[in-house]
């Protein structure tokens, strides 16, 4: 980083350590083709999160695992009594993902917390305590809703919903929890007066720009659907076509029939159906039962709310196409939400402090932040991702833009931790 | 059974043995929907091949497992060196199927051998030996192809391919069948002089024309596809829409498309989609593979040729649609072809004597009779099926027609154990 000349924000830079991090948590689950399947609460997971454990007890942390499986790792900066800054990410990936979604917000943590530490043993003193945080399911991967750890920590969720979700395979997340000796008892820390995350774009425009930092100040909305459609198991050789309850047919139709949405908002509108499971799912049994994972995204609050009105009848033509009947298993919205300017000021200012090109921006994608927002001025800060490649074992970001958003983060954590909310540029809000 | 004057076809009906082999059958893989599941290789078919191997045993039969898991039990009852009639079906099921489907068949060689047995004992004499028979995964459901163990003792597999195969868990048949206890090393029988099966019709054709008993002349021809389309795994969110090569919205296309085709040769062509496999399979993230199981299915080898021909562009312009690679995976075709008329008219004969009402028909379902036409003089025997209901738990036939068919079956047995080749009414084929 680039040097500052106050006195206040003198920390080492850990660049070194944020490269020797992702290369430790990029061996759990990592996968031949180059990617990581580190699904929430599987063994790879709980290597991961064993992982973060010891390191985060070696450095001196207060352990503290909740209910959910969220692990939190408190440093002592500013004495007990003193409020809480937190910062993080997850550790769960999505099936043969990227090894820096997620995981490099929580290794930059990791290495902001070793700088306040060092910074700490150098003689500087703090107003608030330090923890750093790995939330459980971001992904909704394995289980869904994703955000379901930070969902949980913000009140979004009570214990027993979020433990009662269950897989594909049926198991719910307090067994695989339990499974992988992270199913907690311990009370989440206290409400925190700020949260920050460090995340990879997931997208071009700061690429596209040649911006190094992006700060978020507002998230697409999302509706996320679990439809299901009923129809009636038979042999695919004499049962007659037209007496037929094509559950796969009707599911078919609604996969199409929900990408055509997204023409009639070009651009202002992102939908997918990214998650089917057929039953009985044989190669000679008419399918009688088909589950489908909807979602539809969009930055503009009323385009999403006439979408998920056009869906409707979408779905059930595509149900009446195919003589099965339409259930709605569930539908969940995410509203679009703006970021407080003043924690955007204030981590804007840091970037300016560094030397590097900043953005104003928007997050289409979900992120625990925005679970947090609902509790705490909260923060969110991207680096660009490489031809935006996501989701995918591809995904990567140049060495020196991770270095970029490592020093812009650690020195936001700094001056949080080092003078509270008296850090804000203006109104934390 | 309708009493026949000829002593040499004096055997007891054996319908409180067939009714009680079904309700213990029944047990094996047995679901709270009224269901059986009972995938080959599992370990409720394992169990229900135990139950199989300790009757056959008790019996007093030869058992012989084959290097494919096929179980036959061989009753002597014209010596060592006289010719072989076999009888048989499958005790592998789709998932949450009927009770009857292949288990009918076993059950009832069962009660033939049994009944024959009490023949021998009272005194009457034998020019052929009885082999019953339970064929590995007949279905298709855990593992492609179909008809797997009949057409591996019919030479249309050798041992690795057919071992090889592997469920959508990447396990192999040999696995499984090792699993289960079921992997063997016997030899299996030499070549029969007739094969006979008995099986419920899974269509409505006798039930609509008030008929017991339906003798198969021909079966449908059947081309079964397994295609993949290769897309680009990306997140839901951020990448755009026109970027996207979504594989899933690629099958859909295929889906709607195979089934559009069947449209073109109405109540000729059958199609279907039954399995689809979705890679990743997370609602938050674009699908980069989908592997699809579709089936063509017609009484006429041009038809079917033609509807061949015409699936290809349909894959291919689904694949174009979602921006993504059609791959064939395998192709495999299924003649249609003629039952020998001899065996079927010594059956009919024998429905006839029953006192039953029969009709001459084809059999759009595969059954292990279609590997063994190649082999011997063959015979597929029909009862009628409730409503036609098929791969269903629904599926069901009345009592009385169980034992109509048992009464037909065992008879026609008799006379071919009991003459030979010389049974037939008049040249075998």
């Amino acid at each position: 980083m680039k040097s500052t000349s106050s006195g206040v924000e003198a920390f080492r830079p850990e660049a070194a350590l944020l490269h020797g991090l992702l290369r430790r948590f990029g061996k759990f689950g990592a996968q031949t083709s180059g990617g990581i399947t580190r699904l929430c609460a599987t063994p790879a997971d709980g290597e991961a999160r064993h992982f973060l454990v010891t390191w985060l007890k070696e450095q001196g942390a207060e352990l503290r695992i909740d209910a959910v499986g969220n692990i939190y790792g408190i440093f002592n900066l500013a004495g007990p009594d003193a409020p809480l800054v937190m910062a993080g990410s997850h550790l769960d990936s999505q099936i043969d993902a990227g090894r820096l979604d997620g995981t490099y917000g929580v290794a930059a943590a990791c290495c902001a917390a070793q700088a306040l530490l060092d910074a700490r043993r150098a003689g500087a003193s703090f107003e608030a305590n330090l923890c750093i945080v790995n939330w459980t399911n971001e992904e909704g991967a394995r289980f869904r809703p994703s955000l379901l750890g930070s969902g949980y920590f913000a009140g979004e969720h009570d214990t027993d919903y979020a433990l009662s979700r269950t897989d594909d395979a049926g198991f719910s997340i307090g067994q695989a929890l339990e499974a992988i000796g992270f199913r907690g008892s311990d009370p989440p820390p206290r409400m925190p007066i700020a949260y920050l995350e460090l995340h990879i774009e997931q997208g071009t425009l700061l690429a596209e720009r040649n911006e190094t930092i992006g700060i978020v100040l507002r998230n697409w909305g999302a509706v996320k659907l679990e439809v299901a459609f009923l129809g009636e198991q038979a042999h695919t050789g004499p049962c007659p076509m037209e007496r037929r309850r094509d559950a796969l047919l009707a599911a078919s139709h609604a996969v199409i029939g929900i990408r055509d949405l997204a023409d009639s908002f070009p651009g202002a509108l992102h939908t997918s159906a990214g998650r089917i499971v057929v039953s009985p799912n044989s190669a000679n049994v008419v399918p009688a039962r088909t589950e489908l994972s909807i979602e539809l995204r969009s930055t503009d609050e009323d385009i999403l709310t006439e979408a998920t009105h056009a869906a409707r009848p979408i779905l059930l033509a595509a149900a009446a196409n195919a003589r099965t009947e339409l259930r709605v298993i569930s539908e969940k919205r995410r509203r679009a939400v703006t970021f407080p300017i003043g924690l955007a000021e204030t981590i804007e200012q840091c970037a300016v402090d560094c030397g590097y090109s900043v953005r104003r921006m928007e997050t289409v994608s979900g992120h625990d932040a925005l679970s947090l927002l609902n509790c705490c001025p909260t923060g969110l800060i991207f680096v660009p991702s490489i031809d935006g490649l996501s989701h995918n074992a591809a995904e990567d970001t140049d060495p020196s833009d991770l270095e970029a958003g490592l020093n812009v983060f650690t020195l936001a954590l700094s001056r949080l931790c080092r003078r509270g909310t008296q850090a804000f540029v203006n109104n934390p809000n």
